[in-house]
């Protein structure tokens, strides 16, 4: 177990804390093995660990024709992108058990261009970078750049959606200092 | 009436919506006197419009030790650098009627650094700021900050989550190029 | 009567004034009804004072084919990225005044890309944010942009020369922490 | 003589042009054995040549503190950062003939942070080009700092002033491609 | 093995290669257990393969005050600055190795200020960070804020000599697009 | 002679230097008629030394396509935007030479997009800049965009290379502060 805190935050006791809380962590424990460490840390307000994983779960559960590797290529990218050390590195193994791909969640950490994705994705990343990065600039002639990828329209609302979801997320991690489990770093990598 | 769009996506028809939603749009109107087009903007992905609300209310009605006003200089500021016509408009008006200010929205909108405000609430605006903008380099350093600016912890949570959770709205209402009302410009102003 | 001082530099007394620069501040006077405060701060100098005037005029009250809302939609759009308090206050209500759009001047301030504008206008303004805020990578390749858009070399001219200027007042501004006039907020809005 | 053109707007000939313009290019003519491209290039405009000539004169004739050498470093150094080549070669050589120093206008236009300046120099360029290139941040701290290494309320005017003048120049410049003379490039240098 | 190219540009066949070339390789082979791309993308030039070899054994092989963890972690994190896939794979491996901590590689490749370093560590990457990507503002001041922390000048030209080594490395490798072997994505993980 | 010191760092004397060192200092004093100050400055590190000359001469000497004027091209745009004053004093006399054009040398130091070069050397130039200052975004498109402009394979790794060495060059004659001879100011340019 690490001895570095999981938050500059206080993080509250798990027995005391709102029964539907615990029922959530208690299945992400049983379902993963360990309890992911942004659980613990957000608990500490539960209306707004409410709302976010509510949020969460609307976007990366709903079913549509992003593939679940490809959400995760947007938490990547746009997550390296802002530096965020729990979600690139909790997301990137993520990333590796859904592609199958073990070497993916590190390319696209490091850089998304370089990585073995197809055009489609590598334009969808584009976009996703400019909603995070540049979000001024982002507009219409985007949204036309990803239609004429073969996106639909509701596509472009998950692409840009987790983008925000992500950008909400990479803050509050960063303000809290969140730590990734150790868990996380060697998820899904392949045989040694 | 604008002949403009309120948002690039389809916005559903009101009686179709499920009823939470309506009820929650029927209370909005009758308080405001009109629908902000947040609301129906957003509407059409029933499950994010109720995160979104549930974590808006989470922290913008939640009772603590930012005011009102200081909330909105927030929304405004960090909206402002994001270029976000629909929050940056809505929240101006807001940030006028809260402080009873009329000058304030467009004070913060343009320039925090030089609007009235005080030592203190400029120092959580430089915060807010760098974590909207810079969020790789938020550290404990801007935190403790904050802390001897005499904010407490659930001020430092506040303010970081406030930002946070408007670097996502921003970033929903850029995509959707999200349309103010226009009673939103007038608001809160003074007489002529 | 505002308590904050227009400007962090001093300011004449105007009857200590030279008489051409009285004679301007009071033509302006009875034409506004108020006296802008960029007449007060700029009055200890009274050559620079001249000087800027004469270019001023030269440029906006010039006979050519922008009309007076295109030209101030450049003073507000390259002001509001430099963040000029003043020049963005002050020629926002000249925006909305000269285009009789009580909604123009917070757009162009906020984020011209998304405000009601013609595609040629949002390649005048295109134009005018590279040569404010990278004029190092302005070229002739954003003219020709600019001539196929309808515009005549002279416009060209025009739009550069009054980013130009501007980009001196902006600076000018902020230097001396230049005040709005609080008339200037409310000025051509719509009744309420 | 080059057979480039000085700029890209059309030269006017001298024989047509006002009698006081046409004196005024006599004169520098007279003095400096050429006439400069920057006094063709702006006659087609003959008010705002006359304006931009007498902001010139009312900053750069002007007595003050600061040196002619100085203020050359402020043109020079602002203008190297906007990457302007008519202001950087024609003010590097007033730079070098200013300061006796055949060194000096390429070491403030390469890099004046490795230039041989005093701290007090280095601190006025400092501030010069924070308000140069990014005036949204520039604040009464920066002036303060110069108040600091020694200079007046009216150095900082004249600090700021000439930044502001040169951010104009700089754009004007930019605009139409101006070309230095070529007399410029080796004026003041040391004998080989 | 990876049906990637490990190159955009042709790579040698290793029989053809200079003897001493072939040499180091052999010897690089036998040591790893693999032949690292870099070695072969780099063959093809002969001359520059020798010098790229003598600067990096001259620097990383150099014994100094600096640990090869510590000569890795700036490696990383520059690297990952400048998004190199190449370098942030193999000398994130690197890293791993050297330190005998396994999060080490990821913590530093995704943002170096909220990885498990001493300040003294965290002093020397944020000195490197600004010579890699802001040479321009690197000066003494930066120098002696790390002899301030306890490095020797020696210590300083390290520091600075192996982010420059890396600043042509990484635009050697980002201008080839040269992949990192597979091994390197797995090497010094925790057990799982 | 300069009092000015050369280097930040200790230089060593030339009398204790290796013999191959002092042999190559020797056969470019006969050459140039004085001792570039890189080859004293780096001379306290021996292997350093000789791997950067080896890759200096690797690529700078290379019999190619790039004429000696271009490669200086290179060098001299690339350290500008590096603000390197050793870099861009040196190598702009080196441009001036090589050209025969007394002009080019400020000419691409102050602004490669104005300076007089043909379409081919400023698409050279472009790449090699997006190389230079972000490498993360460089792609197999530039590569393309050199290729479609005529530039060979082996050209393209020239540019990249040249910028690469360059690179680190700029950082570590920003590390030492490092400081031009005097000779290189004038050397090249027109009679007066």
């Amino acid at each position: 177990m690490s001895v570095h805190p999981i938050s500059s935050f206080d993080v509250p006791d798990f027995e005391g804390l709102p029964t539907d809380i615990r029922e959530r962590i208690e299945a992400v424990r049983e379902k993963t093995g360990f309890v992911p460490n942004v659980f613990l840390a957000l608990a500490r307000r539960p209306d707004e660990f409410r709302a976010f994983f509510a949020y969460y779960d609307a976007l990366m559960a709903r079913e549509g024709e992003l593939s679940k590797a490809e959400k995760e290529m947007i938490v990547v990218a746009t997550s390296a992108a802002n530096q965020c050390a729990y979600c690139v590195v909790a997301h990137g193994a993520l990333l590796r058990l859904f592609s199958k791909n073990p070497l993916l969640g590190d390319q696209v950490a490091v850089n998304y261009r370089k990585a073995d994705l197809t055009p489609r994705q590598r334009a969808m990343l584009d976009a996703a970078l400019k909603l995070a990065r540049a979000p001024e600039a982002f507009g219409q002639e985007d949204i036309e750049g990803l239609l004429a990828h073969g996106f639909s329209r509701e596509d472009v609302w998950d692409i840009g959606a987790i983008t925000a979801l992500f950008a909400l997320s990479n803050r509050v991690a960063q303000m809290t200092d969140m730590r990734p489990n150790e868990e996380f770093y060697s998820l899904g990598r392949m045989p040694r």
